[in-house]
């Protein structure tokens, strides 16, 4: 795992292999977010044959043909969307341009995978979902900090199999490491990538709808911050927010640019999932001062306290499923629906946000 | 430590004597809440005297005197009140009439010391403003959660010594044992105790407005819920609230009864304090499935990742400090503004709170 931040976390891991060798071929558009190794490898490690990529810059091409060494660098955007034979296309450009890609992807008659966050616009998301009504097509989108983390993978499966009773609440924290230096200029413009909320808030309230099992939610209050990077005037180092799920449950998150240097590793994320019959607790990327491996999960219930090291035990399930639902039009991975509404609710969470200082 | 509840819960430990025996003398009035003993074992630690004891239930005398062979039981309240000796009324009767006792007890020219939550009404913080300001002498209330919890105390002193720099949120939780069946009828009531905001509440905005050196506060947003205990219809086992200190800092806080019977003792009480230049988290009373013991602090900062056993390690400063702030009028254990201004926004943090179900 990289020290330095989250940006180039890129989880490999057991898998199921779910079609053979070019039966599901994908490309990938748009390199400025590392998350698109992850992406790429969940879903070649799920038999995904990758076989082109684009990005207007050379140097992140190279590096990723590196990585890849069997994929195809294409000169222009639209020899993909050109190319029949792909089924998907991968996206982690500047989350302000990800819109447009998914757009012609899912007009070329491909199925779309996009970083988080996939929409930083309200009537972006409207319009993914006419195409979608109108192609048949998938518009997903990778949130990693549940689909590549084997312990929040694990505490949806806890919860399902009823190991806490009811979900009445979550908290989730998701620390980042800024590593300022290393950022691109976009990084500091919330109008690139629609602020903090909008951004890493995402994967926060994907959670939230996945452990409550709830379809909507309404956000009842969120804040935004910038207390410790001033330089840059328009960022924000911190955000939160409570939301209120329609089966009742409810969310509390916290999102942060302040990992001290002296973690391990780049952030301690966390999820606390508060059941009528116990509580679950995940320690995503690090048991602070105690266990610097991934994936502990604590389980406390009617009998007992129970921790469980969950790295290299649970695998990735979400990008075989996600394949699947591609070729097979079902939703066995996640929702269409429930991709679009966490997108607009991360959303609402950052405009509806009051600024603190 | 007390398996089944909170209530009990009454630590015993190193102290500094600030006085010598007789010197500051006490009663107790009200014994409804087990935090009665943690109270006047704080004290005696520190030095005070305890002679006389009243409450109107005979059975919870004989307890008290069975603890404290050395206390004499009286007839009334009335006999307390009128003792010239007696320095100090510690309270812990239901909620809603401490602030009678209080003010009996100052009138009478003594210093009070009340349970949590020392109010439910604001004009009874008001009123005792007042009388404090009339009559020079202290009205403190016990925050168990940090005044008697060693890595509550300690992280007010490494935030003091500037381990991670600027406090710039605060996240505690406060889960509590319910076992309903050994509560009072009062218990279920919040007309007696003010709701779970203002009663186990106004521990963590104690906590917020410590840790962040904070004087004052508003209330952003609130909610309670009866999630799980339906047939207590006015009950709230659930509740949450974030509040913006006046020198930008920001809390949420999340206080419950589900603590699991599996639990080793009657909550995972966590604190997570975040600075501009690290983070402490407080694991007070156990650190689930790794260690039974209480007080377990982790530091992360710029240079580490720490782990501090402090049971027994640190003691508990408050309760010397208070009767010392009680002989000669000065405020080095907690300021009277600092006081009210808790019960006040504890108040009002329940006043504010949307219903969830």
């Amino acid at each position: 795992m990289n020290k330095k931040d989250g940006m180039n976390y890129a989880p490999t891991g057991r898998s199921k292999k779910v079609v053979e060798n070019g039966e599901f071929q994908i490309a990938a558009i748009g390199l400025d977010h590392g998350h698109i190794y992850g992406m790429c490898n969940g879903l070649i490690e799920a038999g995904a044959k990758l076989m082109y990529v684009y990005d207007s810059d050379p140097e992140k091409v190279n590096a990723f043909c590196e990585r890849y060494p069997d994929v195809v660098p294409v000169d222009s955007e639209e020899e993909i969307y050109n190319k029949d034979s792909i089924d998907l296309i991968a996206c982690a450009s500047i989350p302000i341009d990800r819109f447009e890609v998914g757009k012609k992807a899912l007009s070329s008659g491909k199925h779309f995978f996009s970083d988080k966050p996939g929409f930083i616009k309200l009537e972006h998301v409207q319009q993914a979902r006419e195409l979608v009504s109108r192609t048949g097509l998938k518009w997903g989108i990778y949130y990693s900090e549940r689909l590549h983390v084997e312990s929040a993978m694990y505490a949806g499966e806890l919860v399902k199999q009823g190991a806490i009773g009811r979900v009445v609440q979550v908290i989730g924290t998701g620390p980042h490491r800024l590593n300022a230096s290393a950022r691109p200029d976009w990084f500091f413009k919330p109008d690139y990538f629609g602020g903090i909320l909008c951004d890493i808030g995402s994967h926060q309230i994907e959670q939230f709808l996945h452990y409550t099992g709830a379809t909507d939610a309404q956000v009842l209050h969120s804040k935004v911050a910038n207390y410790n990077n001033k330089q840059y005037s328009d960022f924000q180092d911190f955000g939160d927010a409570t939301l209120l799920a329609d089966n009742g449950a409810t969310f509390y998150f916290r999102v942060d640019w302040f990992t001290p240097d002296g973690l391990q590793t780049w952030g301690d994320g966390r999820a606390f999932i508060l059941g009528t019959e116990g509580y679950i607790e995940i320690r995503k990327y690090i048991d602070i001062a105690n266990n610097s491996t991934s994936d502990h999960l604590y389980l406390v219930n009617n009998e007992k306290e129970e921790h469980f090291g969950l790295k290299g035990q649970v695998g990735f399930a979400f990008f075989g499923e996600f394949i699947l639902d591609c070729l097979h039009n079902t939703e066995k991975s996640m929702t269409q629906e429930h991709i679009f509404r966490v997108a607009e609710l991360s959303i609402e969470t950052q405009e509806k946000a009051v600024k603190v200082e």
